[in-house]
């Protein structure tokens, strides 16, 4: 068996629920947040950090490793644990969303996708069998199946137009036409959303048939539908109707407002098998977590803290903190107090009288010099941050204390939009 | 007494020696390799990790943060110790280098110097009294004395011309005039240098009366003259003729080649205080740190570890090793077999099964993916090569075993340009 998965505590109050995750790399505990390393490093962290800020699996890309090094680097490397010196668990993704999101696109057929390499412009076809093939090479934890991810609703065909949107412009239709137009375009992405739903299932037998490390590698099936609830009913039943070790929900938050993603969620997620983890892929925000977990899920990925650390955006409780602000110029105060990081905490800094956490004006001033130590510290405290707050999730599971949990971190309960920065 | 410095074993065979320098921030063995940290940070590292490489004091630069984010900030913020969090020993240079050499000059003269910022274009005067000010502000362990650093002699001066160098061209003179030219250009830059050197015992005289904390930092005095002999032995008489508590080589490694570092540096060294550290300011490559050691050296900083290991390029005691080379993409070795740095011995890796070190295939990836984890790796190798080093040195030193250091260094002997990368 590639992948224990334990519940050890539910919630009375919702479907949250603890638990642990065995592979053949070690265990995670669930609720889990997974940082992102995405070319088969996260971004400017050294993989024993990455362990000491809580992190127990990371990802890694498929798409990216693919195309450079190339997966026959990675193998004859010994893996990807080898390969990047992390030796606890890793998620891979199986390439599909990028070549969808990312590529310059050719061809998209029942075969696979035909799609230029973004590294040197050659032609690149993945199929379900291509996808599962590079991944077994790569020999993460847990792969993923290679779906069919389409482009999210253009934003232009939701909402009925009610007045012509450039009267002096170039576009002399009348307004009947215009209406016309968004009618049909919906009805084009609904039948889209249907034709990548039926090939996301076929796909998926392909990918557990491809399958060739399945004693140590755990395939995971992805639930697509985007925000059409039918959909999603009707994808979490032939998806879960495949014997796997694991389930994910996937096409959700491609920029679709937060309280859309908490909807999709508390309806699919209880449509999934209890006895096997339940992974929502590239979510997200706090409050996105949190609905998350309380809809019954167990996995999460997102870049938020290791990109928005790099733009000296920092997670506190309260909400993000731009670094650079001239506010922070003669702050002394850490990030946030209390914190237990390397920046905040002073791990990082080096031993001494007066060793202490290092400070907003410092930090101010590694990004406006541009120094590298700058993302590197708030990296660091953001992957923290997004560690303590998923303990502080399993802990108000098994204590059921929700209100206890939004008090400390007011954040979660903050409306409009979802990045406060 | 702001520092104190012991001689612990002398070599029976050159006038090298080991010692350790105390200061108000703790001590370090010496010869001692100062990694440089320009805007209060060593490119990458944080202050944990650059500990432990073996440093056990480093550089920061007044120019730079005099510019940004200003002494005030840093002096508010309880001094640069606390603000970039290294609580071991500090040494600021006075930005005088800086200033002459990086800055749009607008006016030398006996009162300082007038440049525009860099950062804002704004007009900064630097004399003496401000140059320490600022160091006082700081609060490093070892300043700087202020001195007028000529730029190098003009490469067109440094040989007779035998040829009109453009007959063709725009330069009608004849070849006598261009001689005269030539002949014109060393006596004025000779002119320069006896006027920088006088300028700079008349600066070092008010650099100590304006020292407000001498108590807790030590002022260091800089011997100029270039690569005139006569210039250097006057300017060592001067200078150490003032009583400071160490001494300085300055206005080396300017571009010169390394027998003529050699030639300087073994001519001036023995003329300063055998009982006060001798620092070689800006040096350099292997066999420029033993060349100098052998001369009498304690002190150096450079920037080749870390501006060197952000290229790619990785030291090794047979030579740098460029691992954006396409030969490193199968090649599963670490840097250096038997290093023990983070990278190489793989203690920067995630523990568990099979964890061993980040192997070349690896890190060429990184940095042909943009990866900052590249650079980070590197420049964590190349700090703890200059470490192990100069360890090794001290134990040269200790034994009279320098034979044995050239063979586990063949680099030192190599000939040709100093950089074989």
């Amino acid at each position: 068996m590639s992948l224990r998965f334990t519940v050890l505590q539910r919630s009375g109050l919702c479907n949250a629920r603890t638990g642990q995750v065995t592979t053949p790399h070690g265990m995670f505990e669930t609720p889990a947040f997974m940082p992102v390393g995405t070319r088969a490093s996260v971004k400017g962290v050294l993989p024993a950090m990455l362990a000491s800020t809580g992190a127990q699996i990371c990802l890694a890309n498929t798409y990216h490793l693919l195309l450079r090094p190339g997966p026959d680097i990675i193998e004859r490397a010994g893996g990807l644990h080898r390969f990047m010196g992390w030796h606890a668990p890793i998620l891979t993704d199986s390439g599909g969303y990028q070549a969808f999101s990312m590529a310059d696109l050719n061809r998209v057929d029942d075969e696979g996708v035909l799609f230029r390499s973004v590294v040197d412009g050659s032609w690149v076809h993945l199929s379900p069998e291509r996808a599962i093939r590079v991944q077994n090479q790569l020999g993460a934890d847990i792969i993923m199946a290679f779906d069919d991810c389409p482009a999210a609703e253009p934003a232009d065909t939701l909402a009925t137009p009610t007045h012509r949107p450039d009267p002096q412009g170039s576009d002399p239709r009348p307004l009947r036409a215009l209406r016309r137009d968004r009618i049909d375009g919906r009805a084009a992405h609904a039948q889209r959303l249907r034709q990548a739903n039926e090939r996301t299932v076929r796909w998926l037998e392909r990918c557990k048939a491809a399958h060739a490390r399945a004693s140590d590698q755990a395939l995971f099936g992805i639930i697509q539908g985007g925000t059409d609830l039918e959909q999603r009913t009707w994808s979490a039943q032939r998806v879960c109707a495949i014997e796997l070790p694991g389930y994910a929900i996937g096409g959700v938050a491609v920029g679709e407002p937060s309280d859309q993603i908490a909807r999709v969620v508390a309806h699919t997620a209880p449509l999934m098998p209890e006895d096997r983890p339940r992974y929502l892929m590239g979510v997200g925000y706090e409050r996105d977590l949190l609905a998350a977990v309380r809809a019954g899920v167990d996995m999460f990925d997102c870049v938020l803290p290791t990109r928005n650390g790099r733009n000296a955006n920092a997670f506190t409780p309260t909400g993000q903190i731009r670094l650079r602000n001239a506010v922070y110029a003669d702050d002394r105060r850490p990030i946030e107090s209390g914190c237990d990081c390397a920046a905040c905490a002073g791990t990082g800094a080096s031993h001494g009288p007066g060793a202490g956490g290092f400070s907003r004006d410092y930090l101010r001033h590694l990004f406006l010099a541009g120094e590298m130590l700058g993302p590197i510290l708030v990296t660091l405290h953001n992957l923290r941050y997004f560690q303590r707050f998923m303990a502080r999730i399993r802990r108000a599971v098994a204590d059921d204390d929700w209100a206890g949990l939004e008090r400390e971190y007011p954040v979660v309960a903050r409306s409009g939009p979802t990045n406060p920065g």
